[in-house]
């Protein structure tokens, strides 16, 4: 499987975390030859936050981590990539209780303070004795990101990793993301996992609010096909362990937006390796009546299949964005409707713009990154969402048989 | 332009019709050597009903259809293909003026009796005067049905129509219907025409309750890639020359099924058309909480790239359809969902059926008719949708480059 071509040219070197140990294995729960566990210890007193996907039909380990998430407290996480555990009935939430309390004991805690997340073909029953079994013996290191980060891949094309630091109340603060997401050969969904992990002190309420905040216009602002996966997880740990003092009523500002910048770079790397992914494609919706109403029109763009494959073809064919534009079933006046493709306008008030020549645009819709704007004429909010073209290449990965 | 794989073994011969006189003409709009202009004169005292797309970018020739219908009267239809004349601004709306004006000094009678649709390419003025220019030497015989539903064609493989005969209060009527839609090699929307004729005497609302209706379960169920057209049009004219008596009271039971099994018929016409359509998949969604919810989750199911993939790769996933029905944002019981395809269960009660086994279904993956059964275990209501499997071919349809 060749590196997308969208991949960063580097990537960061995470520094060791006070707070968090890693350690990785090869358990063989599906794939050989490669390490298919991750196991994360964090200090006590550990504070969580995350979102979870809203997909009804969510996996065992998505129902456990919303359920542990009330308590707002960590002590261990524990990723398995090749098997999802969703759709498995009661013998996937019986594999998920047996990973939690073997951790549990390994991290002399209760079961509460124990995160899980499994990532790959769904409907099979999860072999957790193989996870179970290597929990013992695993070596933990300060120092292991890019081994965590290829740990939980599945066939994403390259890791995921960002960092960044703030200053809480004069402290400086780190924050560490991993995830994965988007490229698979056989299994099955277009999963997305993604951690974080922060030494800063912050309350778990707080955290949340932030987290919750930040994802809608990060992870919740990318699509790749528009099919929401099942184990959808994105969580945050902070270990305290930076020297800052918690506190509700503390300037958490510049942590917020570096929080925001490490789950900004991860969503983008996860849209870089999507599936067959040739292009990177930024949509910017304004003059819409709501921020909802912007972002479901973009995502009407974005996942429309006729708008990714003239993409695909660097075609500027911008009716196809009208189209999607209108089937979105929000608010926007056609006759005032405005979009601009790579800065360029192509079409305004609701007409061809009299100015456009195609030839302007042809160098940047051959181009590795399109930039579309669109003005929906009918109020003052704007969005923006991140997807990728549709190629040939997404019918391989997708349409090549399991086994 | 191969024919589909999935065209019908012949077409049936659709008789003349009391009433209903169609010529053909090729105008060159934008494709040389073909027809692309059909013109009906329908007799005087024609009602007419109809259903239009709900895209808000919808074509000048869809706002003024939507406007004559108020009347309820017909005398004429203008249908032109290769130039949708949609997202044309006050042009657009001045050569739809032009053209009724044309149409109606032709069947002297106003303009409120003529409807016109255009279909083809997105945001390119119409070349009107071809059109109307042509309409003066027009050649019309009651005999046409052929070539009308060639002239209407894109890039359809094959011409669509149906027809049926039904009895009124003991008065034998025939239904003669045309449709055209989603092949499109260069220019831009899978665009949907739809056009049905009936000598029976119906009046306009009692028609129109009746299309609606149909209309719900037929075209309004079936999806190639989810993308709404901005000229999607479906239009009923009656004549009223069978010799039936109009009134309120009259039992129309008989034409409901007799127009149902027309629409149903054009619709899957269209799927099996479907731009690289491989298989014809019908998708059943039972023990929903209402048929809007059991329609909304077969249509995620329709409309998922992955589940499209797999099937086009004879691949029985039916993970991604959990993830599918789990996406669709409608109540589903995890616990109780069954999936069973072509027939034999492959899921049941939220795990894997542990009877199934692959071999099983292995021949009906393979075949061109997909059956695919999801009941959801919360209620009683049911729904079908139908669409076709997503290949390479819907690529290099959609991904040529327009010019």
């Amino acid at each position: 499987m060749p590196v997308s071509p969208l991949a960063p040219q580097s990537y960061p070197k995470l520094q060791p975390m006070a707070g968090v140990r890693l350690a990785t294995a090869s358990c063989a729960v599906r794939y050989a030859d490669r390490t298919d566990l991750l196991v994360v210890e964090l200090a006590e007193g550990t504070n969580v936050a995350g979102v979870l996907t809203r997909s009804l039909t969510a996996s065992a380990s998505v129902l456990a981590c919303i359920d542990a998430l009330k308590g707002g407290k960590a002590r261990g996480l524990v990723v398995n990539s090749g098997n999802s555990n969703a759709f498995t009935g009661k013998a996937g939430i019986a594999s998920v209780d047996r990973i939690r309390e073997a951790a549990g004991k390994l991290f002399n805690c209760g079961i509460d303070s124990i995160y899980t997340s499994s990532t790959g073909v769904i409907g099979e029953k999860l072999p957790d004795e193989k996870i179970t079994a290597a929990l013992p013996s695993l070596k933990f290191s300060e120092d292991a990101w890019d081994e965590a980060a290829r740990a939980i891949m599945t066939t994403d094309t390259y890791p995921k990793l960002a960092t960044q630091t703030a200053i809480i109340e004069g402290v400086k603060v780190t924050i560490n993301g991993i995830a994965k997401g988007s490229g698979m050969i056989a299994p099955d969904m277009a999963t997305m996992l993604a951690y974080v992990f922060t030494d800063a002190d912050i309350p778990a309420a707080i955290l949340q609010k932030m987290l919750s905040e930040s994802n809608e216009t990060t992870f919740n602002s990318i699509t790749v096909d528009g099919d929401t996966s099942t184990s959808d997880t994105l969580l945050v740990f902070a270990t305290g362990k930076a020297g800052n003092k918690a506190d509700d009523n503390s300037d958490y500002s510049d942590f917020k937006k570096a929080l925001q910048a490490v789950l900004h770079d991860l969503a983008l790397q996860i849209v870089r390796d999507g599936e067959g992914a040739g292009k990177l494609v930024t949509i910017t919706v304004s003059g819409a009546e709501s921020k909802k109403a912007a972002k479901n029109i973009g995502m009407s763009i974005a996942n429309s299949p006729l708008v990714k494959t003239a993409i695909a073809a660097s075609d500027a064919n911008w009716g196809r964005i009208v189209a999607a534009v209108g089937k979105a079933g929000e608010r926007a006046d056609r006759d005032k409707l405005c979009i601009s493709i790579g800065g360029v306008s192509v079409a305004r008030n609701g007409e061809a713009d009299p100015n456009y020549n195609e030839s302007q645009i042809t160098l940047h819709m051959q181009g590795r990154e399109i930039v579309i704007n669109v003005n929906v004429g009918v109020g003052s909010e704007s969005a923006t969402v991140y997807t990728c073209d549709l190629t040939h290449r997404y019918i391989d990965i997708n349409g090549s048989y399991r086994s």
